[in-house]
């Protein structure tokens, strides 16, 4: 199938999806159509507003931002950030670091994210690349509410854990645990899935040695400040890694360029009852059948990967 | 590194174990000095009763067969067969199938299974593959008793589920959870794993249209009329399968050629506390950790399988 031109990155913008704003904005493969916003690392509002700040920094006012769920599908009363999540990201989400509203953002017809979606797809069909990177509930909205993109959008989704345990529980990855009932429909019911998750985005590392070459403006010094903000607080949540893990940008990566991994061919359910719930596995009801709707990430080329992942960053942040 | 020429399976004999035994004696490449026994699908004075009826009747008497554990590490008070493993296997183990006791069994010097385990690996070395096909007690003996056997035996064992859920608990394949301090130790402990479980053993089916070639003779008949009770069995455990699964004789074809699977690199651990005890994942402490200890088998080339499990067993019972 041909690479695809068009990519929507869904976020809970957090640190590691300001690393994917600017990993595609820095792809000229790939042009960015819109962001849709989930909760997750932030609240859907916080999420919203620091992807449109960041863009607006970058001056890239023209791309919209779209609010999507502000929580889970089967939730009742508000979300709630986790304290570790909050500790993770700081408290508005990006580092506690300091930028201005977006002054003018981008406005669109779409009533909300799932809609944004389902129009975009119907629009740009097999050339759209949709890429969530928090709770899978703004896309299994929008394949529940159109019935084309749920059996036809290609989505490379950064959640869960197959082979090696989760990081909020044993058994589950922070993603696919925030809405693990949106998760579990999305996998069952998509065709074209590549999930990423941290069975590949635990072997990538980025240092503050990485961080520093980004530096010397505004644009740069914002990015690096924000990600040595995450690489101090995997101090505390991954001792002796001396740096961070790249979740979202690595699944921005793959989405733009799926040679960078390698991967184990799957039909995946989430566990939704019991004590593993949010936990990602194979579905036992579609063992042998194929072809396998999921591609788990088990390998990532890891030196193409950071070097792809500074020169895409510098190009945008660069002096 | 060279193919191995000796090997020794470590069975809880059960009906797939025995066509295991059958399996190897029907491969030209390696040479079967010894079988040690196991608790798991049967008590292990009855796999081990089991493992030397099967020897007899294929007049394969002169092939040790040595008693091992007889309950987990941590076990206390006598081990029980499960309800269902029972219904699976048989009460004797060989779905209820009548042959006579081995009249002269052969002898060692070796005082019981890690002993023999012990005394073969410092005699064969590298030349020696091991294939586990019940709990990983013997072994983990072994290894606890001879350091030099704990770092450099070649194991390919049957057992565990990474990316599919488990066949006894939702987390847990039987194997494993039949000793899973064990198994975690083997796992933590051996530089040299091969790891044949769900996630490969139920990509292969074998049905009664497939055993009804063996028949013919006493040896024929004998193997496949325990097999036809296994795959009526999984009618039960397995509806629609309209087969069985062949989890033992694949491990031992692994063993045996190695490229009949395809596998991803981890440093796997068993949980053994918690909800999720039993479950085959990688250590967290070792996830950058390289060369990977154990090679989880993720594919399988299913014809070429089912190939050489027909010629090589018809080698044996063929008329």
């Amino acid at each position: 199938m041909a690479a695809p031109t068009k990519i929507i990155l869904d976020l809970d913008t957090g640190i590691d999806d300001a690393m994917c704003l600017t990993y595609v904005l820095g792809s000229p493969e790939v042009e960015l159509i819109g962001v849709t916003g989930v909760f997750g690392n932030v609240q859907v509002e916080q999420g919203v507003r620091n992807a449109r700040a960041i863009l607006a920094l970058y001056r890239q006012n023209h791309i919209p931002v779209i609010a999507g769920a502000s929580r889970p599908e089967q939730g009742s009363g508000p979300y709630e950030v986790e304290e570790i999540v909050e500790f993770i990201h700081g408290h508005n989400g990006i580092g506690n670091i300091d930028i201005p509203d977006a002054s003018e953002p981008a406005t669109t017809d779409a009533k909300d994210a799932a809609d944004f979606l389902i129009q975009a797809y119907h629009r740009f069909g097999q050339d759209l690349i949709i890429v969530p990177t928090g709770p899978e509930t703004n896309i299994a909205e929008a394949m529940r509410r159109d019935k084309d993109f749920a059996h036809g959008a290609r989505i490379v989704l950064m959640g869960g854990a197959v082979t090696i345990p989760g990081n909020v529980r044993p058994w589950s990855e922070a993603n696919i645990f925030g809405d693990p009932d949106a998760a579990n429909y999305l996998l069952r019911t998509a065709p074209q899935i590549t999930m990423v998750g941290l069975d590949a985005t635990q072997q990538v590392r980025l240092t503050k040695e990485d961080t520093a070459r980004w530096r010397g403006n505004p644009k740069g010094d914002f990015l690096a400040d924000a990600v040595d903000y995450y690489i101090d607080a995997h101090d505390r949540t991954a001792p002796g890694l001396n740096g961070c893990y790249l979740h979202d940008p690595l699944a921005t990566a793959i989405a733009i360029d799926p040679s960078l991994g390698r991967y184990v061919p799957l039909n995946l359910k989430v566990d939704t009852d019991g004590p593993t719930r949010g936990r990602t596995i194979a579905d036992e009801t579609r063992l042998s059948k194929t072809p396998k709707t999921c591609h788990v990430t088990v390998g990532v080329d890891k030196e193409r990967f950071l070097a792809e992942l500074m020169s895409r960053i510098l190009r945008v942040v660069g002096s």
